[in-house]
């Protein structure tokens, strides 16, 4: 609390210091206004005997007067930084209000504002009889010295600071970081329905009526396991199409199927727990389930899904299993009826929890959609995970999780944790979406589209790329997989494909361990046939220019 | 893979099997339409000679002639149900589609579209000139055996079952689960705002002008950090109006505070871990640190905040601390000048991290807003949360979280893989809503309202319980705490509140360790003066009823 000196080099202007006795009135009223707390605060500090530090310099003062910040606002942060950056220090004293309003040419009512705002918040301090000084509470050694020090070029000061860590998990997830080198790029991107053919009259006329006149519950908080009439429309849908077997009780409405693989987790999962995931496979679950520090057991896929023998050959202290059954992503494949049933036996036997993902069973082209492991489940092993962001858009934001009963409890607890709920004007625009037949139209209408357009790709791979790409994958989604070359490197071909504003996500990001085999994985739910033969054009000039 | 025989008491018909080979069309179908891995299994499956299963009957088929499911998928589901059932065998033929179509006396469509499906489903097996029969590759120990005998009243079955452990994390989260018999109740539900005076009328327009003819971005996958002309509107008024200094970049929109704590908790802590918590403080960000495992360590908070001395104190190996300086919750109070600089000097020395959760900072009636921790900050060390839950309404779900931006990738790679992104409507929506001016006037207005519904709540406890409640908090906010008489369970008072339709939580659910005094938080934000003094009247009815 020594004597206070100008720290800057060049002052606009100083002020000196009167001390006036002006400020009774200004703690009186912050007393009256203020809680039983600032109250017993004022009286203590009323009650000791202040040890006066000398008047001195105040650091200039530049107001901006063209700016919209107000001048009170202005005179606000200057104290508050003066005091955190040391300029003022503490128990030093601050010129009147009224000189202080003369001394910078401005009426006294923003610096009257100010003073009241900073008695308020605990930087200055005033007793009656005393005037006006900067808190002797605050502590002296503040932080922002070495910040300006170090601005000045002395860098001795850092050491001092502590370090900077993340989480184990933080670091992982940020080498995880998704390409966003992919993103909003032309044809191909993966999951990307045809916007253009969604009923948009048809919703925003839905969207209208819920938001005109909403009822106070869909603007309050709502449920965390969603909106009621929601969940009972979805377990009907399921039930009917994909044959699961729930209770609107049963159902969690979420943010995304990618919410749900992370609720999934949280619930399911421990530090080092055991989760076999398909090799290859969806990596937004690897990140969910990495998310929880689980270990991640990669078991190979062919033709008939995940090698379940495998699974069960190795799977000895298994917590839980990941899988795609209806349509492997990315593979495209469906598991097995041998499989499927091998599968929930040992899951029921081993006490594992199976978490089916069934990200776009709505759409097969050769077959009727497959039905799910769910459905097939007598054990309540399951957990079943679905999104509306193919069915409907992305930003749409919902998908679901049907558990089992005696988890609904944990599960509802944790999607409470991770955001309490989902938006509820969107559930409840769905819902009439869903009961007034929209829904059930709308997807015949895209799996018509969908299937000519995945005719078209092929076609398109098949003129220009032939002897290039061998396409793998079932009949179905919205997606399939094209093989590279041997021996060619597919984040690279990805990368080059980027700059021609193609997004064609490498195969090799779905795999865990070294992959046998390169290749792109091309969405063509989102481009027509036009889009779909130029972006192969364009592929195939970017990626095999040189060879062609 | 021996001879089958009935396995149902009754039978409602039974069907002999006649052997013909029909199914060779249904092959050639099924190899056609399918990739070239069904391909590979029916070329495999046909390339050894099988063994026949001798005929035998088939277990009765009831199909429903009224109901909404079509034919064929009654029959899917029979035939799956059979045949995970164990009722049908593996390699048991099943009778031709046309006996079959005869002897339900249906036509034989429903019955081709069933087998189609069940032989791409992988439950069927189908060779030129050998039949239909079930795939023997299903597993004969099948799983559903013992759920049908435990349904028979035979119980020694389900010690084979495995066991049904969430992770520690789930259990603890499901005894953390919010206390559900508080939601929708009438007066003093805390942190809902007057749903009645938000200006639903502009609302819904802006809704309309976005939803009409939404450009496809706003449909497609947004952003993980959220939409940048939404984040640039949070910038400037952070900027403006909470002193927080940041860029846009640094801004990541979530789904509400509650994924904001999640997030931070994500990217921040390990397992074990410590972070400092306010005692009492948010059981909701309890919640967020307890689904990563870390330790949670209370500090007492007094008039001025958080008690930081003895913070530094007790935090030698602290790696964050969760503080609510603005307005702390729930008690009310602000922090001081003093111990806002010691804490941000404490945690820069020691490399603590600051989560300040700024979650109703907008309303203070006797002075202005206080500026932001965030703002004094000068070594990056402030992880800022805020949302508008409060400020426009709870279904909106929305919220920010302001990083350093070092933490800006770890911190958006965490909100992928939580959740993607939030949904752009609403984003998009309520950037205009800012922009045109009507977010300041909706607060200004708030701000009055809430002020006259905070002294209505205050007049009307001195006027019914003034001998039963000390009021405590600052003139801030939507709430404020109702101190009990001493040695009254609080949890028991609330509950005696909700029976009455009452919500008031229990001020013990907010501390760590046990309390030295019960109270009840109100909320006074969702109810006009009438309901506040109904409410109040009604609470003294049931807490105190055989006392008053």
């Amino acid at each position: 609390m020594s004597e206070c000196r100008p720290l800057f080099g060049a002052f606009r202007f100083e002020l000196r210091r009167t001390v006036r006795h002006h400020a009774g009135k200004l703690t009186r009223r912050v007393v009256c206004h203020n809680s039983h707390f600032d109250v017993i605060r004022y009286a203590t500090l009323n009650s000791f005997r202040m040890r006066r530090t000398p008047a001195s310099y105040l650091p200039p003062i530049t107001l901006q007067g063209r700016e919209e910040i107000p001048l009170y606002q202005q005179l606000c942060d200057w104290f508050r930084r003066a005091i955190t950056d040391g300029q003022l220090r503490p128990g030093q004293r601050v010129p009147s209000t009224r000189n202080l309003a003369a001394e910078l040419k401005i009426s006294r009512m923003p610096v009257l504002g100010a003073f009241e705002q900073l008695l308020a918040e605990g930087y200055l301090e005033t007793f009656v009889g005393a005037g006006t000084c900067v808190a002797r509470s605050i502590p002296d050694d503040t932080l922002s010295r070495p910040a300006v020090k170090a601005r000045n070029g002395l860098q001795e000061i850092t050491e001092k600071r502590g370090p900077r860590r993340l989480s184990r998990r933080g670091v992982a997830l940020t080498h995880l970081a998704t390409q966003s080198w992919l993103d909003n790029l032309g044809a191909f991107r993966v999951s990307r329905p045809a916007l253009d053919h969604f009923p948009i009259g048809v919703w925003s006329k839905l969207v209208a009526r819920h938001s005109r006149k909403p009822p106070k519950g869909i603007m309050a908080y709502g449920d965390a396991k969603g909106y009621l009439p929601f969940r009972a429309a979805i377990a009907e849908y399921l039930g009917a199409v994909r044959g699961v077997r729930c209770e609107p009780s049963q159902i969690l409405v979420t943010t995304g199927s990618q919410q749900a693989l992370q609720i999934s987790a949280q619930v399911l999962l421990d530090p080092k727990d055991r989760i076999y995931v398909e090799e290859p496979g969806y990596p937004g679950a690897r990140q969910a389930f990495l998310t929880v520090g689980a270990q991640l057991i990669p078991i190979r896929v062919d033709q008939d899904g995940m090698n379940v023998a495998e699974l069960i050959g190795r799977g000895r202290h298994a917590r839980a299993v990941y899988v795609t059954p209806s349509h492997q992503y990315p593979m495209g494949m469906a598991m097995s009826a041998a499989r499927r049933m091998l599968l929930l036996n040992w899951a029921a036997r081993s006490g594992a929890w199976i978490i089916e993902d069934d990200y776009d069973s709505e759409y097969r082209f050769a077959s009727r959609p497959i039905a799910s492991l769910q459905g097939l489940d007598t054990d309540g092993r399951v957990i079943y995970i679905g999104t509306f962001s193919k069915v409907m858009f992305p930003a749409l934001r919902l998908g679901y999780v049907v558990v089992p009963k005696d988890l609904i409890s944990a599960f509802s607890a944790a999607r409470d944790a991770a955001d309490i709920f989902s938006s509820t004007l969107y559930q409840a625009v769905l819902t009439d979406f869903i009961r007034e037949g929209h829904f059930a139209r709308h997807i015949r209408r895209m799996r018509m589209l969908y299937m000519e357009r995945r005719r078209a790709l092929i076609r398109a791979i098949h003129i220009h790329m032939g002897d290039m790409l061998e396409v793998i994958g079932a009949e179905a989604g919205m997606h399939l997989v094209a093989l590279l070359p041997r021996a060619t490197n597919d984040v690279a071909a990805s990368k080059k494909a980027a700059q021609k504003g193609i997004s064609a996500i490498p195969l090799s990001t779905c795999y865990l361990e070294p992959p046998t085999r390169g290749g792109l994985i091309l969405g063509y739910g989102g481009a027509n046939a036009h889009q779909i033969h130029e972006g192969i054009r364009k592929l195939r000039m970017s990626v095999f220019g040189q060879i062609a």
